[in-house]
């Protein structure tokens, strides 16, 4: 039997439920991992739970409440205990920051908050660690989902700023009261973060300059993309003449700008320096599994030493024979039945046609299509046999096509 | 005198040497990161060296040699000898790598090989430390800079395989023999790698399927554009039936797909979990100072426990006043010598227009522009002035524009 590894549970809303969820149903996978097994030694909520018992009885403290008290005094105990505290809290970071960092070192504990920031998307600790002694210039990042979302719906379909924020609350994606994400001070929070991080120098919430979009209308936005500009709300903190600008509001981005693609309740952050160019990140920036996977992700590099690379605990069979979509080209006799033929044997191996295009080109002609997805075998059977029919020109071309997943 | 950190070189090729470089530039930056002062404890290349001395006088050991052997030897007896080792070399990881972790277990050492894959893209730390306990089903990555330079070239320019192939030749961007890269070959290993690390599995670089981008031609490119198709050269990862699939090959992606905007060298790895959706993440693929600058990320962790999130070792000025370009709205009355009088007011600030369109209403106009940048405050100081012209039929908008920095 693994030791038992007891996490104190601080919140139990959408992000603390989930993490308590996802907590129970990894357990047995951190084992091989740790060589500890991770269990709930207790929840505190505003109605339930006893802050000294939970804390007696833990090894480490996740912190989800949000606000700034009673979680910083929670937070600062923890670690005067000798604790080790996860935080997904921004707005106590961004404002007392400097007081819980230096308790965290003055107590030899570990302080981490990848959830704080962009959820899912491993920001924090790129910058704490992969890019810990690197010279950088610049983070540009898209750290409100809320935001993104409004601005996105606003530039596909037209709608009033008004109207997508509506549609953005009955989806989920934005609270009751939007006034923390549409004002830009959510991302403003966000930000103090990563340029305190970034550039080694205390940046507190009241010194980022932030902007929101209640202003924008869908009109800015239409004009601006007969400039190939599309609008996004920018977090920006950089090096300038040897200070430090943090700030946020809404700008253009050109189309190849590596935000520019970043679309609904995504979060993504650009970190350049002259070393590396550039370095992007993206993935979903809030809802309560990926927040709690984030959390997750922390208590787990609290468990153990870094970069072990533990034994396997699987041997999975290495697959051969897989389904792909396709791309085929044919350059084939322009004669009646042609087409017919090749569905015919393309059928009898139960690859289904989304799309083509027949192009003449005197005698000859092309024809190239796009086919649903099926197993690779079958593909390539079915491609032999056309191969070898009498009108085709040259070996038919193929080449894999990946179908989107996902949005 | 903060105490000094000694590490060993093996190795003095373009990463060799580029990471001697860049540990001189950032000894003073990392010592209060790490308490400590690193310093190059002797190099060993082909000509000069002596491994055993360079290890007696090593705390960590940095193999940037590339090869199985003598690579293979020399980390072995690092780790047995109680050393750290960072390594950069795909070729035996994705070969030797269970032997390799199993050897830095037995000894209580870190391995780690964050510029194996994908460069500076910190692909290894967030699959085996932020993800690591994460239910992953699929990953997809473009992780072979040369073949996706190619391929951009091809689908940008026309260009056919042989002279895309020669252009990338001529930049550095393709070795004399470029085999390995346009094989497939060199991404089949970072896949391997890859696979191993998120799914828990033995996976060795002969149980890669791969395939080449020799035989793609600009024409397909040029007809599934036509479809909205993008052609990479994509590996995979992913589960299939319970079992593992791991393969490389061109494949078209839609232009959602968030790898379909990966261009010219870069590299970008996309991972899919349930639960966290996806996260991507993309960045320079290769390039000495790129790669060297991921080598001394993992130095640095190897240098320090993890998360501690050092005092700040300095004050940065926080700014108020940055530069911006601008795109700016106006409603003004359709009459002679409008836009040069708002022309007018903006050059005396110091504003430079880069693009302008004028559209008429009737008896109105609307004037839109993007200026280059120029202070914030002057272009709020001639918006001002224009707001006050006698034509204007509401307040000018202005909303900033992100300029293009890289390619």
């Amino acid at each position: 039997m693994p030791e038992t590894f007891r996490v104190g549970l601080l919140g139990h809303g959408t992000v603390g439920s989930a993490f308590a969820t996802l907590l129970r149903e990894r357990a047995d996978a951190i084992v091989p991992i740790t060589g500890l097994r991770p269990e709930l030694a207790g929840i505190l909520t505003r109605s339930r739970g006893d802050f000294e018992e939970i804390l007696a009885n833990s090894d480490l403290v996740v912190e989800v409440m949000g606000g700034v008290e009673p979680a910083r005094d929670y937070v600062l105990r923890a670690m005067r205990a000798g604790k080790h505290v996860v935080s997904a809290n921004k707005q106590l970071l961004s404002q007392h920051g400097e007081e819980l960092w230096a308790c965290a070192r003055e107590n030899e504990v570990q302080l981490r908050f990848e959830a704080a920031v962009a959820g899912v998307v491993p920001v924090i600790r790129v910058l704490q660690e992969s890019l810990a002694a690197a010279h950088l210039e610049r983070i540009h990042g898209i750290v409100n989902g809320t935001t993104n979302y409004i601005l996105t719906e606003m530039a596909r379909g037209g709608l009033s700023y008004a109207d997508a924020l509506a549609q953005a609350q009955e989806l989920g994606y934005a609270e009751s009261d939007p006034t923390d994400d549409v004002t830009g001070r959510d991302a403003a929070a966000k930000m103090a973060i990563l340029a305190r991080l970034a550039f080694d120098t205390p940046v507190h919430l009241d010194q980022v300059r932030y902007e929101g979009i209640e202003h924008i209308t869908a009109d800015d936005i239409a004009y601006a993309q007969q400039f190939g500009l599309g609008l996004k709300l920018i977090g920006t903190a950089e090096l300038v003449d040897g200070g430090l600008s943090v700030r946020v509001h809404p700008a253009f981005l050109y189309r190849g700008h590596p935000l520019a693609s970043v679309e609904g309740p995504f979060n993504a952050v650009t970190v350049e320096s002259p070393a590396i160019t550039e370095i992007t990140m993206s993935g979903p920036g809030a809802g309560g599994p990926q927040t709690a996977s984030a959390v997750l992700g922390d208590v787990i590099s609290a468990m153990i030493p870094p970069a072990t690379t533990p034994e396997t605990s699987q041997a999975l069979e290495i697959v051969a024979d897989v389904e792909s979509a396709f791309y085929l080209h044919m350059e084939v006799a322009d004669r009646p039945g042609v087409l017919a033929q090749v569905a015919e044997l393309l059928g009898m191996q139960g690859a289904s046609i989304k799309s083509v295009v027949q192009q003449g080109l005197g005698h000859d002609a092309r024809l190239v299509m796009i086919l649903h997805p099926l197993p690779e075998s079958r593909f390539y059977a079915a491609v032999h046999l056309i191969g070898q029919l009498d009108f085709m020109r040259s070996s038919p071309r193929a080449i894999r096509v990946i179908e989107e997943e996902f949005i």
